[in-house]
């Protein structure tokens, strides 16, 4: 629970997808905190007791349920939301998934793969995977947004420039977002929680897990923001760069085909330094390797960077 | 100059353009280590009393001279040079350019701009720009890189697989960095030293500066790497880190167009919040500030984050 909190808003207060037609949820004055208690990304399809067999049949109509909306006062099309991420409450479990279809390297990783997690909900020690990783916990919202001035039911996987499944590793505790209302009353709402990912979630997935988050919710008139934009108050890497990085590249004119490579050459890299299955290592970087564009100048090659923890393995 | 160092390269034995046709300035066994004296990228032609005038004279052809090459012995196709980053000896004297038709907002800066830097030698005290702002120092290699196997003289410019311009932010003191070998004697140069980068060097140049290095030159035999790789001992990022960052976002289905905007929405707002010129805001942030893909899989639309270090204002 969160003590400082006039409101809080229940796991079964929440909708899937996107539709400014939605019934408010709750209606806030700017500068309230709100506690918003979120389901995982699976909606509670994915257990302790799952097997890699139950990725094969998971509804996807059911997926990233977002909880929410809150209607805040005075909200109207051109201004913005300031969101102040305060805390997280973890549940202790958490999964990720190679989902046939999703994720950078769909076409090289076709078979589903599951891996379940459980993870210190202090989120001071480091988390366990297969024989010998250990991945620092960073939590975070994965998605976080307004309704889309557009009429209509909107899918919930991409995100707009109202925000949405956004999956930015760094809008975790301490940090100011602000996102551009096109809604009057803005319509805000968030989910789909991660204990710790990395820059690019490149396997589609992260630490899935259910968390609560509190938030204080204020209001900027006229703020003409084109798209999200957000303050971190500190460091953002400290929790895994105190080893420094294993790094791959990807050299050309495409910056996607650049991502593809450094990412796959890193996969390559693990499985032959760390004797796992190359799936068990596509699935590792997605919770904790960062995609840097080092050089995007050059013409006409740019150069896409990887960058792996080294603490994960010390 | 470098105690440990079996050999010294001067700044004369350089070249323009990569060719394997060039005769080696130096011929070592791998495991000696090197010291490279390192012209600017200017080759001279911009200095402490240098105008923004003489941006628009600058002759191309001069630019981007490096120092080399090395030949190593027993180097062949298939094979890794690894060369491990010892030490610079920095000038004290940089530069950074808006260079018309150059940089990843070429179309929204067609002017030539031009700002001088006096930066501590030692790398300690950060480097004063404007009136408020002070931009922490990194030493770094902006191009290293092996003779491409294709014959006859190629650009300095972009990168290949082999390395060269790769302008990568953590080529700097401690890492380990492999490069393919494309043919007998790996034909080794590095130049182009930055005094400090953010990762993607968005307007095209960094805190540009003469340098020397001090390198190991090690062999891989039968490396077989796809790209350059690299190794860092330790975190890359706590020279800024300190005070948190400011971000902005660029979100849609064009990686390059998602850099364009998280970096144009950065200019924006370090113009109205600091009181900057659009162009000093702009060379700015390609000294210091990180492009990084936040997210790479959510269809249709992928996230792009550029990071400005708080602490350039702190």
């Amino acid at each position: 629970m969160c003590v400082a909190c006039q409101h809080t808003i229940h796991k079964a207060q929440g909708h899937l997808g996107w539709n400014n037609a939605f019934e408010p949820a709750l209606r806030v004055a700017p500068g309230q905190t709100c506690f918003f208690e979120c389901r995982d990304a699976s909606n509670g399809q994915l257990t302790p007791t799952s097997r890699v067999a139950d990725v094969g049949t998971l509804d996807f109509g059911q997926v990233n349920p977002v909880t929410g909306p809150v209607h805040v006062d005075g909200a109207e099309p051109g201004d913005a939301l300031k969101v102040t991420i305060h805390q997280f409450e973890a549940s202790g479990f958490g999964w990720t998934a190679n989902i046939p279809g999703f994720g950078i390297l769909a076409d090289q990783f076709k078979e589903a793969a599951l891996a379940l997690w459980s993870y210190d909900k202090t989120g001071q020690a480091p988390a366990a995977y297969g024989k010998s990783a250990k991945v620092p916990l960073k939590p975070m919202v994965g998605t976080i947004g307004n309704a889309p001035a557009a009429p209509g039911l909107h899918s919930i996987i991409p995100p707009r420039r109202v925000g949405g499944n956004m999956d930015i590793r760094d809008i975790g505790t301490g940090t100011e977002l602000w996102l551009p209302v096109e809604v009057e009353g803005a319509l805000f709402s968030l989910g789909d929680c991660h204990a710790a990912q990395g820059d690019g979630e490149v396997c589609g997935t992260a630490i899935e897990t259910s968390m609560s988050v509190a938030v204080t919710i204020d209001l900027v008139k006229d703020a003409n923001l084109a798209t999200p934009r957000f303050t971190t108050k500190g460091p953002v890497t400290r929790h895994l760069d105190e080893a420094g990085y294993e790094v791959t590249t990807g050299v050309g004119p495409d910056l996607m085909a650049g991502a593809r490579d450094a990412v796959a050459r890193m996969v390559d890299l693990l499985t032959a330094e760390h004797g796992m299955a190359p799936e068990e290592a596509y699935m590792l970087c997605s919770v904790c390797a960062d995609l840097r564009i080092s050089e995007i100048v050059n013409q006409p090659n740019w150069v896409v960077a990887f960058y792996f923890p080294r603490i994960v393995f010390a």
